[in-house]
């Protein structure tokens, strides 16, 4: 960090231009986000020193082949393959770690954060598995650590929660983090494909990788649910405290019959306060269709949060790519900087409190069962019945077809998920159920 | 603002709460907002501190009637009816003004940025009449002047907007900013009530006031639309720069006729970038019905931004009421209260750009106009002859009906507003044209 010396001449009229401080950025992997985010310093470095009085500049761009061609406005002599060199360099007042994953990525992390130097990362892999390591070194080393890109890529997510959780109480958030799942849902919603082929139009777009697992399995919305769940709720939670379930399984039928309903299915990471626990699970889950999160097509991402104070509250956007992502970065390294330029420490994340983690056999839905049955007179009651010597109390029934076609539609009250389960083992054994179809949770106005 | 001498005891375990600041916070007006704040700061303070270092206590709150009962819990003591008092007084740190209005509120802030105390405010007509100045002297003073809660209530915008500024380029912001109309015209698209019925419904419901004009005439919304349009654009924008249209000629038929082409009517503060200039506006008009912006119903609000790097984004919640409105106030208030804890500036607002604000009869947008014409061949190349020898590009022409009930829906490409209004004024008289109904802008990609 270089201030210039005020000179004679400097003394007058006042000019932010002349108090500017210098930031240099050590930039880690220059992939699509680090080449948007190199770009984007490059073309607003101008007015960001305009409006801050921070001047950034890139000194340093760790890759792994120096010899690649990269359509970045630096000199060539800024790029070394040799990471730590990086965060160890005199020039580097600030470094930004967009390699993701957590090996090497940690590391460099830990080593930047110990040597003072102010972290803003987008690994959301890295934060879900060692966050509350690097937040309490942060914290002892008084500077930043920044990671508004590692949910929800450009949405303003991380920050508006913790300040929301400052003078509010946060109840519930559900979010739609995985612009993959969400793009092959709304596909298979609105033009009747399958999942096979919502998933391949995906891959065909690149909206989906060539093995899409981390995101038709729920894995990466696992993380991102464990970062939100964190935030929201001050506690400590990581990716092994989420339940997860994928939409692999996820039929044009299931889709079809909660239409029916007035419903929608995405797949939600939701988390929220259950008596003194937290819940934190990803799974498929059916939405009401007047609910904003219904209106979330394609590969958007969306996080709906509940608020005693601040009520319902939505924030919306590109969850992933280049640009959006790189725009988020940014603006955590502004923030950072500015604190580094002025002197001040960085934002310290506040202690995680250890919580226990509900079990999902514990937690609260709402739930949706198709099932076929026979049709004749006292059914209804029987089934109903099982319901009730489970304490699974019915909000809404309903049966179409007649006689060997008889199905029958359920949405329950809030239940615990083992009392659900529990009913439905007691109903395939019914001599008047013949079938039990996929049970979806279905969000309501509490659960 | 008092800080503890450490004592010798204090010498130990490092423990956040010895070092806290206690930042005593003077409140201007206890109404709704005012009064679900000081509850908020009573409930959330142990928290606030534990997570910031930072005490707040309220320890002056000007109210017109000092002898009405409120429920909040501060001592009887606090309250006084002279405001200038609480601004003077040595027990107050920060100011927080929740009167409305610009008389006496101006003068009362301007006193308490002078003297150095940090101001937040909701004043959405401060703001709008008198912005620039306010931030000039809260830059003068090197204190905070913050105004999240005075657009959208509880929803982050003005610090999003800030930010996102910093490192990105915004294109067009598109705002539903006032909850009374977007719940009129939900209730008119969704159960066919008449403007003077669902006006009345809202009324019922204490959506709207007894006097709705400030509401439904558009007035609240542009007041809005400055503020955003100044902070997305760096621009000097004031109320008078607004062009302004409300919803009170908005009919079943105008709603019904946009639902038939795929659009809902919204009443839209807009304010974009066109050439040099920058364009700032308030009118009803016709949004694709998947556009997020659609989902917005009943009394919420939602801000659309699009941007450079970040794409679109979309930020919702509830735009007024007390404690959604009291939720973003204490958001300021920490970050101020952070501020002079801390010994660092204020936030300055930059330099706001002395920018051409575009006149409406120059602004472009796409067009939405039914007519009623003779059915008979040549007509619709006579009446798109007209459309073409004003420059305006016709993308969509729908007819129904026959003979003499033969109506024409058009939608055009994106056209200065005079030259559509030109067409219009020729079409009137033309001999096939028998009527010609109310335009409606329409949301386009870009327009």
């Amino acid at each position: 960090m270089t201030t210039p010396n005020p000179t004679a001449s400097d003394i007058g009229p006042t000019d932010a231009r002349q108090t500017d401080t210098t930031i240099r950025l050590g930039v880690l992997g220059c992939g699509h986000v680090g080449g948007a985010l190199i770009r984007l310093v490059d073309a607003h470095a101008g007015v960001i020193a305009q409006r801050t009085g921070v001047q950034l500049v890139v000194t340093r761009v760790g890759v792994r082949d120096t010899s690649r061609d990269r359509d970045v406005p630096v000199a060539a002599s800024v790029f070394t393959d040799d990471a730590a060199s990086v965060v160890d360099s005199d020039d580097v007042d600030l470094v930004v770690e967009l390699i993701g994953g957590t090996d090497p990525a940690q590391s460099l992390v830990v080593a930047a954060l110990d040597a003072h130097k102010p972290v803003v990362t987008a690994n959301k892999e890295l934060i879900a598995h060692a966050g509350v390591e690097l937040f309490d070194r942060a914290a002892a080393s008084g500077v930043d650590f920044l990671f508004e890109a590692s949910v929800g890529g450009g949405i303003p997510l991380i920050r508006p929660l913790r300040e929301s959780v400052a003078g509010d109480r946060i109840r519930r958030v559900l979010g739609i983090v995985n612009g993959t799942t969400n793009y092959i849902l709304t596909r298979m919603s609105e033009s009747g494909a399958g999942f096979d082929e919502a998933l391949a139009e995906a891959q065909a777009l690149g909206y989906a990788e060539a093995d899409p697992t981390a995101d038709i399995e729920g894995f990466d919305a696992a993380a991102k649910a464990a970062i939100v769940a964190s935030i929201a709720f001050g506690a400590l939670v990581t990716l092994g405290d989420v339940h997860r379930e994928g939409i692999t399984d996820i039929t044009i039928d299931d889709i079809d019959a909660a239409r029916k309903l007035g419903y929608v299915v995405k797949l939600l990471a939701i988390a929220d306060e259950q008596g003194d626990d937290v819940a934190v699970r990803v799974h498929p889950a059916m939405v009401p269709d007047d609910h904003p999160l219904a209106a979330v097509r394609e590969s958007f991402n969306a996080v709906f949060i509940e608020g005693d104070a601040v009520g319902e509250l939505m924030l919306y956007g590109r969850g992933a790519g280049g640009g959006p992502t790189a725009s988020a970065v940014l603006g955590d390294i502004v923030d950072a900087a500015r604190n580094l330029a002025g002197g001040h420490p960085g934002a310290a994340m506040g202690t995680l409190a250890s919580r226990r983690i509900r079990p999902i056999g514990d937690v609260e839905s709402q739930f949706y069962v198709p099932m076929e049955v026979i049709d004749r007179p006292g059914v209804l009651a029987a089934i109903a019945g099982v319901f009730g010597r489970h304490g699974v109390s019915i909000k809404l029934m309903q049966q179409h077809g007649l006689g060997d076609e008889a199905q029958l539609n359920l949405v329950t009250h809030p239940a615990a998920e083992s009392d659900f389960t529990a009913t439905l083992d007691e109903l395939r054994g019914h001599e008047a159920v013949k079938s039990v179809g996929r049970m979806l949770r279905v969000i309501g106005d509490d659960t």
